[in-house]
């Protein structure tokens, strides 16, 4: 999966999606749109720019993410719920569920990845959804990669460590082994 | 103020600032990001490409609300917070005009104003927070707009009463003249 972040689609707009796509036409793309308001239109600028996964905000309001969830299923997209900010993150992780989200992924911010890793939420949202397809981002490289994937997330997001790294393909690579390695 | 909407961000880029500015050379522009995280570096791209305003959603961490204040503080902008979502306005409020932002702005949600009005929200606000610069956007219009001018806000959001009237300009001279009379 081949994310656009959030500045990168406010810097360019929606249409870098296709640049993308021209480059790799079998990626799955997602937009991380962190919706918030308005959700069908947001989630359909995604869609229809070909993307295959959009993000909307676990704390917006239920109309907004049924929303989204309508966009999605009228383009055969699927949609992640970004938890950040989310109080008690099992709680809503059923009522999204319910309304039709496809993963919930647990974020710990680009601004508090000095202060926390997203272990121990992940760890209480897997402890109360067994089976939930989860995703997890924020601070994620080989030094909390084996920890991460004993908690089973369907979705691992590694942003810095790849694109900080003096090595970019060979942490990439280092961290699919773990990924696949690890039961 | 001209707003620049999020899906309008989305769909075409920062770049339409600097077509908006060439074509409204005086006009105070506002970019409604809803920042979620990343604060200073989303922040800086609504700066640097010539808007006035950015808003930040107030149910985030505090780091990013910092982070947005700091890029604002450098360029000469202003932060508007959008409220949606907060769980006791006031209280967050008070944090939030702590922390150096500027208005803070009462918004229900496009995908809730079938079923409410800003109006309550706002005037819990005005009475926990009597001297703050308040902002209101959502289903503000003429049947509207002295309730909600009585609460003395500082920024008045008017979107789909103009863009969806029969004639938008003489709705919006109309709206204007009610903001001048209501004292």
């Amino acid at each position: 999966i081949i994310e656009l972040g959030t500045p990168l689609l406010y810097r360019e707009g929606i249409r870098v999606a296709a640049e993308i796509r021209n480059l790799f036409p079998h990626a799955t793309l997602l937009a991380d749109m962190k919706i918030m308001d308005a959700g069908e239109e947001e989630a359909k600028i995604a869609f229809d720019a070909g993307c295959d996964y959009v993000t909307v905000l676990g704390v917006t309001q239920d109309r907004t993410i049924q929303g989204v969830v309508a966009a999605a299923k009228r383009h055969g997209g699927q949609v992640v719920v970004d938890m950040m900010q989310v109080g008690d993150v099992v709680e809503r992780g059923h009522q999204l569920l319910a309304m039709g989200c496809d993963y919930l992924c647990i974020h710990t911010a680009f601004d508090q990845q000095a202060v926390e890793t997203p272990l121990a939420t992940l760890k209480r949202l897997r402890k109360g959804m067994p089976d939930a397809a989860l995703a997890v981002a924020g601070g994620v490289g080989l030094p909390t990669i084996d920890s991460i994937m004993a908690l089973k997330p369907t979705i691992v997001v590694v942003g810095g460590a790849i694109t900080q790294a003096a090595d970019p393909a060979a942490v990439t690579t280092r961290l699919r082994d773990r990924m696949m390695i690890t039961p």
